[in-house]
């Protein structure tokens, strides 16, 4: 087995400022039009008072931290759990982040800690992902 | 607490064919570039020998049939865990289904048994989801 060059606490992330458009595009990629979401009349009259990001959304980000940056290309993603503590507005930057939690010694699988932060340094999701690793040489 | 319409063995689903495109926007929308989902010729030297969808777009499948179908909306995603089993390929047709599990009597909470299937009846994902139940009356 290739050595897996990683080791447990090595971090990265990604930052960014939830637009209307994220929303709108995630709707449309994952056909979750769920009012909550893209309804800003019905919204106003939900617990939060405003559309809030689809919960998958922040996923997606997380998907992005383990599929450019850490583990990177080469990075197959075999499980992902996520909780969901806050709602995350319009506005809000996000800080998407995966951190390794373990690095197996018989085969190449990363399990991560992963999770989403806002500007307020609050937990909006927090969860766990296995990776397995199978880069392509010279690619 | 306002009845919960909801029973164990409930079961809604969507389907849709995976297209090209469907990679293309859920790369755009992540931010997930990662090769093995956006680079023909890298993905070709891959076991997988083509590109496949990235797991969490899937997922986003999953999120349209909790926001849309069942629980439907009113529906706020609490948790969602995901276990990616197989590749999926352009040109797949994916159904992404929802099954309750449990409704609890305290409160408005519904687990979801969640997965997602392709025209050979294979296994892709599989999981669990737990809903919050909050709909807006007359919206």
């Amino acid at each position: 087995m290739r050595p897996v060059p990683f080791s447990p606490g090595q971090r990265a992330e990604l930052r960014r400022t939830v637009t209307e458009a994220d929303l709108v595009n995630f709707a449309g990629v994952s056909g979750d039009y769920n009012p909550l979401h893209t309804d800003a009349l019905y919204a106003q009259r939900t617990r939060f008072g405003q559309r809030i990001a689809h919960g998958l959304l922040l996923g997606s980000w997380v998907s992005a931290v383990l599929g450019t940056r850490l583990p990177g290309p080469g990075a197959i993603l075999m499980s992902c759990s996520l909780r969901f503590l806050r709602p995350t507005r319009i506005g809000d930057t996000v800080t998407a982040w995966a951190e390794v939690a373990a690095v197996r010694t018989d085969r190449p699988v990363v399990t991560l800690r992963v999770g989403c932060t806002n500007h307020h340094g609050e937990v909006l999701a927090e969860g766990e992902a296995v990776c397995y690793w199978e880069p392509v040489e010279g690619a």
